[in-house]
């Protein structure tokens, strides 16, 4: 076989072509050729499909992939052209044959900022689906630095030491053959990012205060090397811990598309393991979607919404109103936005409080932020923009995985993420409907 | 005495005049009257004095002071008008002939965010030597919610005990007869914020896995009842823990002005306590300032400054270069700005890394940051912004103080912050030379 089908990006906007194209083929011995079973449809693919970035080049979509290895290169296996060891493990234990899901982006697992954990922004790495490399919208995908990049779904144990204390009870093998493919394509992208998101929110130092019941600076006090660092806890005035009031913590999530569903379930499982109370605030234009998320919230699990949490669904306009009347005119604790664009930043300014944290997952255009110098300087906002590092939160993102099946898990029901699977000769309907919100989640089955 | 001497700020820009006017009087029950024995001259002064942000109404600038209590209004003491049980301690304890240092804005002491420890930006306070508040570049001052506001240094005890464990043997009430007026002075503002502005920067969750040695995300567990929002150490392809060039601090601080020196004395402080390496990349356009970074530097004792950093000083251009060469291309760490302006930022961005933190302290005007949305998504860029909540950073800074006497106690040196102090009918020509750069740190004697 020598060409195969593939949903392929034609400039300047709203141009996604089915078309018989070549079959990749392995171009460095790092490389690895995966047959694609499932490719998902990302709200992020809409910046490009739209036109709001200028991508002059034709290529194949998408980013978002799992599938079987059929060919690695030459540094592969007990007689790789290069030594295996030292490198990243899947050089010497992947296999053809072996089931795989790849993060969004390619990451070599070997450099400077790999070893840190930010796998999303390695200097030898790119966005699958962009000029720079082929996406996964297709019946196969050559994936540049395959042993830095890939999870090994039928070799746990090459990762499985990496989830938390509270899984490493887990049969994970055992887990996995439960778990359907539509539900484990969700962590190349969409649910590593919403746990991104979440995470990156609770692990701010101003939100430390109320996390901890502790005046700032003495909730900077993390661990008891750093005890130098902050005072003790009764730098504020009057007193030294917090009333629960205080503590009570307003969270926004601007953006209810499938990642903002996923930051919010990550959000509500965190604060729920942690038994904080707390307010969400989830908003979105679409009324589909609000509608989802309302669905989404009454099928999870009451381990995954703790005891003491209120979470509403709303528009922008009422959302103001709620924050207002809820904090007494202070605001929101942090925002998560995950839409990327103006007006949900300007929202996420309005919305939050002084001393707040906007966290920002959406993906931005080439114009300025809707904010000034005095506007960030006057309410001591902190803000966290970026790309998710996936190939680092694979296993927070399967963990979450594993627990939530009661959302993750299904299909086409009314509480589920994913709308529908359907075959990639489909691909320029759905991008249409998936861009006029017509449909939720889509994933392609190439071999359907 | 019913008139004062006072430096008034008169619309629309550089024009500020030594006036008679009344000596203020109590008009809160909450107020009290201080007789100031040295303001400050600061580098935020400048935006107001330069027409950068457009302050139509004279007031008394100054927003640094120290003095003595001569009048309190009705809440404090046995006889208060108002109970003082459950309020700020300063409410019963405070006297007149009290030795005071103010921080350079008014807080309660009493509501959610004060107790939470932000300060700077209680609703119910107000910045000195603003349209709402008259300033202490005078003989008198009034201070509203005194109580909640101002330190009492003839009471150590009243605040000692929020001193972080290695400083409770210190005898502070001994301690504070050691040190001059002039550097006790600078708790008011700039080595607070100096503290700030290093604490933020380094309790940042992205300087996590360089600071612990840690991969991302697992370096975000910082104590064990967060265990489960992290997973364990090896989530990175290929290593677990970081190796000793991963972990080498590249922070540049660009600004070397009063509070730049501050940020830098305490940076250095807080990297030598936890033995960690670093190269610290001094920035500033002003030649009579890099010369102060450096001479600062030197003055320095060991253990402020460890035994494995490296601390240059340089211009913009020359410091790119730098960053370029020590990071092979990869960038700094995190920048601390310190200038409040688009080159400042600007530059920020150009030498942070990508992961990178941007922690701002500088006053900024109205109009837009110098950034892109496109920009911060791709160097997944955090942002901190704001002015440092002096209250609650006071005993972190008094301690700073103590320790490094050898830069804050002295006046005049090649190596002191302070450049002179001078008699308050010298403020217009002070603040016209403060402008210009050819004087540094200027204080107020307004009894001389």
């Amino acid at each position: 076989m020598s060409s195969m089908l593939a949903a392929r990006w034609h400039p300047p906007s709203f141009d996604i072509r089915v078309e018989s194209v070549p079959v990749p083929e392995i171009e460095e011995p790092d490389d690895a050729i995966v047959k694609v079973t499932l490719a998902g449809l990302c709200g992020s693919d809409l910046h490009v499909y739209r036109g709001q970035i200028a991508v002059p080049k034709i290529h194949i979509s998408g980013h978002e992939f799992m599938g079987e290895v059929v060919k690695l290169g030459a540094n592969y296996g007990p007689n790789a052209a290069q030594s295996t060891s030292g490198r990243p493990g899947l050089y010497a234990t992947l296999n053809v044959g072996d089931k795989v899901v790849a993060p969004f982006t390619v990451n070599c697992g070997e450099c400077h900022v790999c070893r840190v954990g930010y796998t999303g922004r390695c200097p030898f790495g790119a966005l699958f689906g962009s000029p720079k490399l082929d996406g996964g919208q297709a019946q196969y995908v050559r994936v540049p630095k395959a042993g830095g990049t890939l999870y090994n779904l039928s070799s746990p144990a090459s990762w499985s030491s990496a989830l938390s204390t509270s899984s490493t009870n887990l049969d994970v093998s055992a887990l996995l053959s439960k778990i359907a493919d539509s539900s484990l394509l969700l962590l190349s992208d969409i649910l590593p990012t919403g746990v991104f998101a979440a995470t990156q929110l609770l692990s701010h130092p101003k939100m430390q205060p109320m996390l901890k019941g502790l005046t700032w600076p003495a909730s900077l006090i993390s661990d008891p090397n750093q005890s130098h660092v902050a005072a003790p806890s009764d730098t504020s005035p009057n007193t030294s811990t917090l009333t629960a009031d205080d503590r009570m913590l307003t969270i926004a999530i601007i953006g209810l598309g499938p990642v903002g569903i996923c930051a919010s379930v990550a959000l509500l499982d965190a604060l729920a393991q942690r038994g904080l109370p707390y307010r969400i605030i989830a908003i979105d234009l679409n009324e589909s979607r609000r509608e989802k998320a309302k669905k989404v919230y009454a099928a999870i699990g009451s381990d995954g919404k703790g005891p003491h949490g209120n979470f509403v669904v709303l528009g922008p306009d009422e959302a103001k109103q709620a924050v207002q009347t809820w904090t007494g005119g202070i605001g929101c604790t942090s925002v998560l936005e995950v839409v990327g664009n103006h007006s949900a930043l300007s929202l996420a300014y309005e919305l939050v409080r002084a001393f707040g944290v906007i966290t920002s997952v959406g993906v931005h255009a080439p114009k300025g932020v809707p904010y000034t110098g005095q506007q960030l300087y006057d309410k001591n906002i902190s803000l966290d923009f970026g790309r998710c590092p996936a190939r680092a939160m694979f296993p927070m993102a399967f963990e979450l995985l594993v627990k939530r099946q009661d959302v993750f898990g299904q299909v086409g029901t009314e509480s589920s993420l994913i709308d529908r699977v359907v075959d990639i000769g489909q691909a320029t309907e759905m991008y249409r409907a998936f861009e006029k919100g017509e449909v939720g989640k889509v994933l392609f089955d190439p071999w359907k």
